[in-house]
């Protein structure tokens, strides 16, 4: 009785994962106080101000869906994920600028939590988790932070406010009972603290380089079980389960683009109003845009594949464009490059690839200046990359959005520094909504080879999508997933990854 | 070149599904719709009122997460899903009282929506897919009602406010800009339109048997697989994977316990401050509760196991306490049954097992008198099922909440009525927090066997729940999962699930 299934026999025996989810170590987020705490420190003294006060953040809350009991997995808020790496619902955390204390707030739960959802921990479990100097309860905040301050005069906050400038919304600053007590600063925290986001540390480094370990070893697990037939959503499941069950990987970075045929020139495809629900054909490609988090760090991967496994020559026409641009800008990465003029090259190889294939006629520099480039590639180039999928930090004081069309879709226009992790994905797409205009006005339509674009009116689109370390002389590419057309047929042939694991 | 790999033949060739995702027929809605109007306006009609004027309910909209552009994946509202079956996010629906139209109002979306989003659909797509009378855009709500409206004075909304019994939230009626040009009646549609949701019609029971067949199907697959030294997540993923990939199902009903070892006397567990991150031991027992939801309707079910396939005495004396008290409850019920009574009964199998198994000594009718039942069960019997796993209509007026312990936990002291689902879920937990005092109080101490109760100390819990349909002359368990020891220590050995398949 009871020995195992052959099912069971059979998983255990041929796992098709060789990671498993590594220990994450507190110190990463006692070292981002750190940080904040000296970046802070440096810019109160740059404006001859006191080194008095509390930086104070409100961790998030859980949500109900509407109004059920039915409650959202939490997932907790970025900056304070950064700071204090909690991962329960209901804390608010503190540091003190003047000693370097570091003060986590956790709710005072009621007895019968117990019952319902677990073990009440003391606070000096979480001091010790958490590894920061003290704990006391919420509604304790006002009279620990009032005993502590050593300043005079009411005693100081500084809050978290400031716009997100992807989202174009601001964050919300700690709230509490009894903070009309305190002097409140709304405006220095917000800037110096994404600043200390833009770029990663070691300890954060490797839990990006995880999260990309698994996240690639689940897209090419995908990639070999694509077939014509399924539907969309089938390969959305297999990545969800593959960074689950060996990753660990409770939560993905955003929802999964699962793009097939015509489907992949809709940039965001895949939410609720376009829920991968196509069934894949026999000629698609695949654009597959999925990548996934832990512990708060993420990644984001886009592979574009044949669903038979076989490059067309149109396919490799285009793929081989994207392809080239995308090596080109991680060949050209370094501290100092400008995020916009890899852009312009990204935009300049694929046009260049294009007018190859005949689909563009006329001269190349005419072409950028009309921004034909952006015809083809709405998007930017790419974003900062940590514990938001768009981290924060792309637009700092001093450094305006271009104005124009694809430039002004950039989510950063910074120079590059080391240690960010930025985005590369350029694209091509074929999309009705931007190529008809262009292909009747008056200053582009000439550079349209009409016969040729019409062949491609349902080809859809490729996108190829690499997590990428600025390093002190280059980049890293920290994504490890087949790029060439080669090595993809390769693999969906049934052929090892990584090549070398096979052929040294 | 581009044969296919090995693991695509043997995944094409021996599924682990039978099933796959039904069509769901619009027809459920606009039953709904109809259900909801006839009652209406019987209700108007009863208090002399006039059949004029219109429902109307705002659908949800999609959630960024904090100050963030990630966008959740969105599910609608849920008494928005009942009348209109809308997946996209941002509608308005009205129903003309008078003339029994359906009017559903889209949003008017930007031109780059194409690009980044997917194809603007024309209204005359969702008019054809929700099967409603008229589609507008939601800046022509005010317009249009009044032009519809056919009776004297300021047109007249039913809007949608009232509690929810089981969050004691309210729901939000609509809002939308020019809502002052209406007359607003806030009180008599939430009533009336909960209690349509209490009985399910026979095209909301094929979607609910559908939840229930992919989600039992997927509970059989983690029992066969499930091993000591897995991670309690392994277990969610495996369900998550199999609900999503064979059936379709995005969305669970709510998030996956996985509860094993003394983690099983948790009873909300899973959530993000116990994430399901136990590592299984030989010898635990796994309590796993996981439903999967599919256009809309969703499913509830628990099974509970040892980890290594085979129960020990003390595991089966527990497990057969719940199961008895489970299959005497199915068998209990009927249209008018109440539903506090069914609650009584189960308690009392598993008291009267307690003792049997020398836990528990004494009277049992003093036992019951004593509530001793409410500290091995804390909770409930269970709860309507529906669009919501905690579905509303538990508590509508004239029907009072128990103030007695695991009594008042009853999210529904109704009696039964035919056509509702409800799930059926005993539990017998040792729980610290609960026997630690029940055995110190002078009222209850003299019941417990304490040195037999410490033998039991870590054992954690055991719950075993079904979703129930009432039927004309008794119910129907919906669930299709192996129950009893033999049944289940069969399946995880590797027999065949059903039974009848081999052995017919």
């Amino acid at each position: 009785m009871a020995k195992p299934s052959r099912e069971a026999i059979s998983m255990a025996s041929t796992s098709p994962s060789s990671l498993s989810p590594p220990t994450v170590p507190m110190e990463l987020h006692v070292s981002n106080r750190q940080k904040l705490l000296k970046s802070l420190r440096q810019h109160l003294s740059n404006s001859s101000r006191p080194h008095h006060g509390f930086v104070l953040l409100q961790g998030g809350e859980e949500q109900t869906r509407y109004c059920t009991d039915h409650i959202e997995l939490f997932r907790q808020e970025s900056y304070f994920a950064y700071l204090f790496g909690v991962r329960e619902p209901g804390f608010y955390g503190a540091i003190d600028i003047a000693t370097g204390k570091s003060i986590l707030f956790a709710p005072r739960l009621p007895a019968d939590y117990a019952v319902w959802l677990g073990e009440i921990k003391p606070v000096s479990y979480f001091q010790e988790r958490y590894m920061v100097s003290m704990v006391y309860y919420t509604d304790e905040i006002v009279q620990l932070l009032v005993d502590q301050y050593k300043g005079s005069g009411k005693p100081l906050l500084f809050l978290l406010r400031g716009l997100n400038t992807d989202s174009n919304n601001f964050s919300k600053p700690a709230e509490f009972e009894g903070i009309e007590k305190f002097e409140r600063d709304l405006t220095t925290l917000h800037p110096v603290l994404t600043e200390c986001r833009v770029c990663k540390s070691d300890l954060e480094l490797a839990l990006i380089q995880f999260a990309n370990n698994i996240s690639s070893e689940a897209h090419v697990e995908v990639m070999r079980k694509t077939k014509a037939g399924m539907k969309e959503y089938q390969l959305e499941s297999m990545f969800l389960h593959h960074t689950y069950i060996y990753g660990g990987c409770r939560h993905c970075s955003y929802t999964c683009i699962c793009a097939t045929g015509e489907s992949s020139a809709v940039l965001h495809y895949g939410h609720a109003a376009a829920p991968n629900d196509r069934i894949l054909e026999d000629g698609d490609m695949a654009l597959l845009d999925m990548g996934a988090e832990y512990s708060f760090y993420g990644s984001d991967i886009t592979c574009t594949f044949p669903v038979n496994g076989k490059f067309t020559s149109d396919q490799s026409l285009i793929y081989n464009a994207v392809l080239d641009a995308h090596n080109a800008v991680i060949a050209a990465m370094k501290p100092g490059v400008s995020w916009v003029d890899m852009l312009k090259l990204a935009e300049k190889i694929i046009l260049e690839s294009l007018e190859k294939g005949n689909i563009l006629v006329g001269n190349l520099d005419d072409m950028m200046v009309e921004r034909v480039g952006a015809v083809f590639m709405p998007h930017g180039l790419g974003h900062l990359l940590g514990i938001d999928s768009h981290d924060p930090g792309g637009y700092p004081k001093g450094i305006e959005r271009p104005k124009e069309p694809g430039l002004k879709s950039l989510r950063t226009a910074r120079q590059l520094l080391e240690g960010m992790v930025i985005t590369v994905e350029p694209g091509c797409y074929f999309i009705d909504a931007l190529l008809v205009p262009a292909m009747e006005s008056a200053n582009t339509s000439k550079f349209f080879n009409c016969e040729i674009v019409d062949k491609f009116k349902n080809f859809g689109g490729v996108r190829i999508e690499s997590d990428v370390l600025v390093t002190a002389n280059g980049s890293k590419n920290m994504t490890k997933v087949p790029r060439e057309t080669w090595e993809i047929q390769a693999v969906m042939a049934g052929g090892p990854w990584p090549l070398n694991r096979a052929s040294g």
